[in-house]
């Protein structure tokens, strides 16, 4: 990413600048948000006075700022269309919260990624999480990126309404679910069975390695099967934010 | 995307730059791709003068670089791991080529895309056109973006692999293909039925609008049919290459 004199992805521990429309919409909709502050050009603070009364964050301060005052606030590249907020982060789940909640839902799927590092690609797996009615998406913690402001608007706003938990070790995560009745399937491209093939009754935790490299050893040691995507020999891979979103369309289908 | 008075996207008419490994590497094992001239990192010349004796490309001019000469020579975030070529861009199909291409393929699908003018998403739809077989793609002219780099990175190089046509008159280019025997299958989140529910036997054209604003009214009118995605009614939609991916998977299972 470039940098920015100007830029601080984390302005303080635990907090994360929110920007574009959607983002900041979301953040706003969601109770467990804790906004800090709001700057917006002046023709979008209305529509945000609306949102922020529907949803008894009046409280909240807007500031209405010059559109350059909020480029100089993110980095270089962001879309903000004339919209930030200064937000906490969200608290994270814990594994035990994920297995809580797949408990009332016997049918569930869960999305595990070992070492995807890029916040675009994880952004729009959490857009995808959220059309497919992911119960949770779980993130080996160390490789991974925290949540950014890139992250929420890759994701459309939609890192609002998804339970992500993050840990440390992903194949005690892994043993863990398992002992809660999830069976774990690792995507593979080298995997003999297509994901369409499989039986995807009960609880699913699909597994998804980083583009090129796949799963780290270990991780691919404790999933309960691999299956893989039928592509064509042409393409090496697919991107893993693809990918992810056709393992979960096609998870969601039973 | 951010200026750089040391880039143009186009050096000379007709001409792009290619950068990234995958890119220049496709490019080089494509016989229709002519390179004007390669310009890489010293450590990646030993393997690139390899690739092009391989492929009967030892004329090409290999010029050894610093890295930072090939930062000015590309937009401000290209990341292009010391390769960049200069090319001929890529000669169009015609809408009779994609016929007579499908002449021979009684199965076969296409995309068609509406408005989609993302070079990343339309790259990165190239490449999910790759791994789902499909026969071409169809875009719309005047507002898709030419061939570019960041197209072509996006695609992991399979812009090599791809039969592309642009066409002018969309509507008129549909019923072209209807007249080729092409059921047209326009993407519509407000349609009754999934995608998974339809016949997909014989030649299909999937068409799909620009994320938000869909397909213009004519061209959904050109359409035999229109399908959506089960999506969860919490996401407004998908991202317009994932949309593409999924559709093409699906489409692509029979």
């Amino acid at each position: 990413m470039a940098k920015n004199k100007n830029f601080s992805a984390s302005p303080a521990k635990g907090s994360v600048f929110l920007y574009g429309r959607h983002p900041v919409f979301a953040a706003i909709a969601n109770p467990s948000r804790q906004i800090l502050k709001i700057c917006a050009a002046a023709e979008n603070a209305p529509e945000l006075k609306k949102h922020l009364t529907a949803n008894q964050k009046d409280n909240v301060p807007l500031q209405i700022v010059d559109r350059k005052d909020i480029d100089k606030m993110l980095p270089r590249e962001a879309v903000h269309q004339g919209y930030a907020a200064q937000c906490k982060e969200l608290e994270g789940y814990s594994i035990e919260d994920i297995c809580a909640l797949a408990d009332q839902r016997p049918d569930c799927h869960i999305l595990v990624l070992d070492q995807v590092t890029d916040p675009q690609n994880i952004g729009a797996i959490i857009r995808s999480c959220v059309a497919f009615d992911t119960l949770a998406l779980v993130i080996q913690d160390k490789n991974s990126p925290q949540e950014t402001g890139a992250m929420a608007k890759a994701s459309a706003g939609m890192i609002e309404l998804l339970p992500i938990c993050r840990v440390t070790n992903l194949s005690r995560a892994l043993n863990r679910l398992k002992e809660a009745g999830f069976w774990i399937l690792g995507m593979d491209g080298y995997a003999q069975t297509t994901i369409g093939q499989i039986n995807k009754a009960g609880k699913t935790a699909i597994v998804m390695g980083s583009e090129g490299k796949g799963m780290r050893r270990l991780v691919e040691e404790s999933c309960d099967a691999s299956v893989k995507l039928p592509i064509s020999p042409k393409v090496e891979s697919l991107n893993v934010s693809t990918a992810a979103a056709i393992a979960l369309y096609e998870i969601n289908r039973r």
